[in-house]
């Protein structure tokens, strides 16, 4: 064993999280280092999921409602997901996409600021976030504008024309990491609003939301929260704007009575208010099995570990390949949980990456990403896919027909 | 065996969909009405849920996208659907709730009317939508009036102020259904567009979409088409109208490269634009796998069953008991596939019947309501279930504190 095996070794011997990775279904011969684009299958999920659709469903029928409860599974989850974003019980609920609840969110923060215009963010948002910003801009048409600068020109562009400061803590692309408590005193300063994005954020590291003093945030359950393909997304209302906001879509399970089936709409308290149709009980209760495995994770911990894996990441890799260029802040504190290469045949080498069963994920038109999830993944596990990369990059192996051609999800 | 068991063993013999029943788990001692509010779980559900958890998730991962080919799901979803309501390929897609749906469609009708302000319902649509108008009409804030009349007025209101005539097919209340064609068309005399809420029509009638001229609609997946609890919606757009309506909900899965995460929004052609978020596969592919029970089933002859059954039940109803009032039309060709009567004390009368394993639901104030799904549901099954009502009418043995105990969903 060479001196970097060896203290690879060690360092996987200090893991706090090593026995949980046996709560995870790692497929065999696979080293999974994107979990920050869809988390891997926590071993209690398929039970429940038989539980739900055999025995709830299959069993119980309509009266499930009542007798498991299925019609407070949104605010359930959202609790636990706040537990880990430092939000207090009943600032959050899940269900709908992230994409419907930046929606949510962002309308309700705009109608606390009717005399502002501009909703600011960056261009490192994830586009989905600036295509219902724009969208909500053109239904509202009321001269809203969408002022997309670079992520260091955030503070710069704060001033009093600004409602809304709409950005994603941690960079899709890039892993650049926002000091919200930073940012969000600085907008709070010049009387903006914050909107946060912890698709990147919520499982990766530790959040809080409450002690930032953030207006509003959304966050995705299938990535680090390993809630399953499409998982029911949340979103969080800081407690003294729920009394003062409205909800854009006002179906009936935010109805103060959705059972009383009154022609008139009346908002629930709270945050129920913005619950939308139907709770998606089956993906609910898969994200909800998912979060057990958070259950007892001490989020500073699970951090260091994040920061331990990255760090060797990035080290061995520009020890060993060459033209790969670290996109990613190399100061970890401003990095989240995951490292990103620039490389000019970025899709054909994540190609010939996932063949050799390495799995990350390209982000076009050159980015190579590596998610780093420390509750199934161990240095050991680095290390090897930083062989299997070198190997590929040095004998060129990237370069063949069948890993240049485009799948149409890449 | 007495007269009517007789007649409705017969009926049942010529029922061509009795082999089908086998396909639905069905729990002992239940005869199950409620398949209006939620479908029975379909035989071929839970392996499906395993596969796509266990081997889809569980094996392919973040692949599974390309190898499963998820992201195409709600088109294929929407596609199977579309051909129960006489839609073409290429104009329904799966996702989201039934409240979001109606939205989206809601807010693009009323872009393609931008001189119109009225939004024309009637009290007997499902509130969820009219809370939605409500919501909408408030965030739009141009002058919109959402204008709610009888359902027997709608015809009378249609003028050239209304934008947009929004109804629910068959009233979920009452089961009253609408004459879809003929409203369709005198709306179009008018100039104004059609929504229309399919919740209690896709899976239970025939309904001809494309036939009717009708402009846009929406459904639920949960209901008639057993997709499981708080399942997937779908939402339909005319071929005609499908290049030059804007999506409200701008959302990446609706963009026109997802995957290329341009900063700019540009919708996709057809009907994918109003996509919005990350699509939820395993609630997707419990629905996508409960359809497979509607293969082949011929809709004429499903809602000539549906007929059978209802008119069965209200016979034996009105002939053994007493105090309850039929609510439904009695014509069944203006009726749905349920009935519905008033009785008092109807919550503790569906209290009482569920209790002996009749399961119907309650509307309040005073509605009971039974599903009739050919599907999974016998004429002997309807007999036995009056049964079982005469009893409970004639010795009031609804009458007893805890069927009087409100649970949180009724």
């Amino acid at each position: 064993m060479d001196a970097v095996s060896a203290h690879a070794r060690t360092l996987d011997e200090g893991n706090p999280f090593a026995a949980r990775r046996g709560r995870f279904r790692l497929p065999d011969g696979v080293i999974y280092l994107d979990g920050n684009s869809l988390g891997v299958l926590p071993a209690a999920v398929p039970e429940r999921m038989r539980q739900v659709v055999e025995t709830q469903w299959g069993e119980s029928l309509i009266r499930a409602w009542n007798e498991h409860d299925w019609i407070d599974l949104p605010q359930r989850v959202g609790d636990r997901i706040g537990a880990l974003i430092g939000a207090a019980p009943g600032t959050v609920t899940a269900g709908d996409s992230t994409s419907i609840n930046v929606f949510k969110m962002l309308a309700a923060a705009l109608s606390l600021r009717p005399e502002r215009k501009v909703i600011l963010s960056d261009n490192g948002n994830f586009p989905t976030d600036l295509y219902v910003a724009q969208g909500l801009r053109d239904l509202l048409d009321k001269g809203h504008e969408l002022k997309v600068v670079a992520p260091q020109e955030v503070e710069a562009a704060l001033d009093d024309t600004v409602a809304v400061m709409m950005l994603t803590e941690v960079d899709y692309r890039t892993g650049r990491l926002h000091d919200m408590a930073g940012l969000t005193r600085k907008a709070h300063a010049v009387g903006a609003l914050t909107l946060w994005d912890l698709a990147h954020s919520a499982g990766a590291l530790p959040v809080d939301l409450g002690g930032a003093g953030a207006d509003f945030a959304v966050g995705c359950g299938y990535k680090y929260l390993n809630g399953g393909p499409g998982a029911p997304a949340f979103l969080y209302v800081a407690p003294e704007h729920q009394p003062r906001i409205a909800a854009p879509l006002t179906g009936w399970m935010g109805h103060e009575a959705p059972f009383a089936f009154d022609l008139d709409y009346r908002p629930a308290p709270g945050v129920d208010k913005m619950r939308v149709g139907t709770p998606p009980i089956l993906s609910l209760s898969a994200l909800d099995a998912a979060l057990d495995e958070f259950d007892g994770v001490d989020m500073a911990a699970l951090r260091a570990q994040s920061v331990s894996l990255s760090e060797l990441f990035i080290a061995e890799v520009e020890r060993r390949c060459d033209g790969l260029e670290l996109v990613s802040p190399r100061d970890h504190a401003r990095r989240g949980s995951q490292v990103s290469f620039r490389f000019e045949h970025g899709y054909a080498l994540m190609q010939a990456l996932i063949d050799r069963g390495v799995i990350g994920d390209f982000r076009a038109p050159d980015v190579v990403r590596f998610g780093f999830t420390p509750l199934y993944l161990s240095h050991e596990d680095v290390l090897r896919a930083c062989e299997i990369l070198e190997d590929i990059v040095a004998t060129r192996s990237w370069d063949q027909p069948r890993f240049h051609k485009r799948a149409k999800v890449t």
